[in-house]
């Protein structure tokens, strides 16, 4: 049975993991007969969004308990990701990505990623191990993988830039399509950067999820 | 093109809706080819519960604004829920079924059900319209539809006992069957309450979702 990890960024789209992206990663991992543990980085969220009225509110709430709603409870710190347990890696997107993991989402072509997420994942490319980003979750890919790194956002054209700016190869790809950078295992695909609906989105993860295995 | 509502209780298993049962309802409702509102009471939580440790924090957070996030923004506070424009009703479990849209958690057979919650309820059924109640928020249906309504929580022997208590007919139920009140077009399943992975969720609520759109 292959080994997934996926690390969530908290739970809702404007300010943690898109809900949906995470649930249908997780069943479509289930569906491919992987094995999944969920992580988070234990931290304060950047933002608490009411996603009612879309709204910044005043409240603090920390990514990993947030993210334990979606994973039920099952989910680990991000310092305890051991890259030697697992055969891959996925990152559902939501702003989360950008706000939680990195700073991108204040800071674009200029952002950090937080040390923990950044050693994770730098891991599962340095041992040859796959890894795919959802939606926003591929801002991440130059400065885990490095100059010439290839991966996608859909097609926002300021995103696209900044990718590059930090040394990526941006691809433009329409939602249920790949950006494969075979080289280092980094598979990214729109998911709800592109996706209409839930289920273009779910059309998006299968596909991506489908690459991971195939690699792991 | 058939109108399904869905009413949400929160975001996590422990204090609201069912994360995973929420977005498979989403996913199967629109690959069924569904146009789906969601909706929900605009009040308090009953508690917030911290899903890594478990534990009862004492925020307060309210059930509209949490359940936004699995909405992605879209959704309604429940007074708005008019039976006249929708051909069916679906109520994901986890414990924001029997926290918030009731108050079975606390108060078992004695329970009651939120005012604006029992009146969208009963108004599908009045209309002779189909809904599914999946996991836990079965334990609603003896109320919603009165003496001798059929329903299932699977086979936990305290819930079961309660629902008859209410005066329902429980029946076990394996975790991908469905209990049918064919004479009331309800039709429940137990998800959660018996799955074993997400997967078997899945399982259950395709099974309940098209149940309900082949009543629709």
């Amino acid at each position: 049975m292959k080994r997934i990890a996926v690390i969530l960024s908290g739970c809702g789209v404007f300010d943690g993991s898109e809900i949906h992206e995470a649930v249908l990663t997780l069943l479509a991992l289930h569906r491919a007969g992987a094995a999944v543990q969920c992580f988070a980085p234990d931290q304060d969220q950047l933002h608490v969004v009411n996603h009612l009225s879309g709204e910044v509110t005043q409240e603090q709430r920390n990514v990993l308990v947030e993210s334990a709603r979606i994973a039920r409870g099952d989910i680990k710190p991000i310092t305890e990701l051991d890259v030697a347990e697992f055969d891959g890696l996925i990152l559902p997107g939501g702003f989360g990505a950008a706000k939680n993991l990195c700073d991108f989402a204040v800071a674009g072509s200029a952002m950090q990623i937080a040390p923990p997420v950044r050693r994770a994942c730098q891991d599962f490319v340095a041992a040859g191990k796959p890894s795919g980003y959802l939606c926003i979750a591929p801002v991440l890919i130059p400065q885990v993988v490095g100059a010439g790194a290839i991966g996608t956002i859909g097609h926002d054209a300021d995103t696209a830039a900044a990718f590059s700016e930090m040394g990526g190869k941006h691809q433009i790809c329409p939602v249920a399509e790949l950006a494969l950078d075979s080289e280092h295992k980094v598979v990214s695909s729109p998911a709800y950067m592109l996706a209409g609906n839930i289920g273009e989105a779910a059309d998006s993860i299968d596909a991506l999820v489908t690459q991971v295995m195939d690699w792991a």
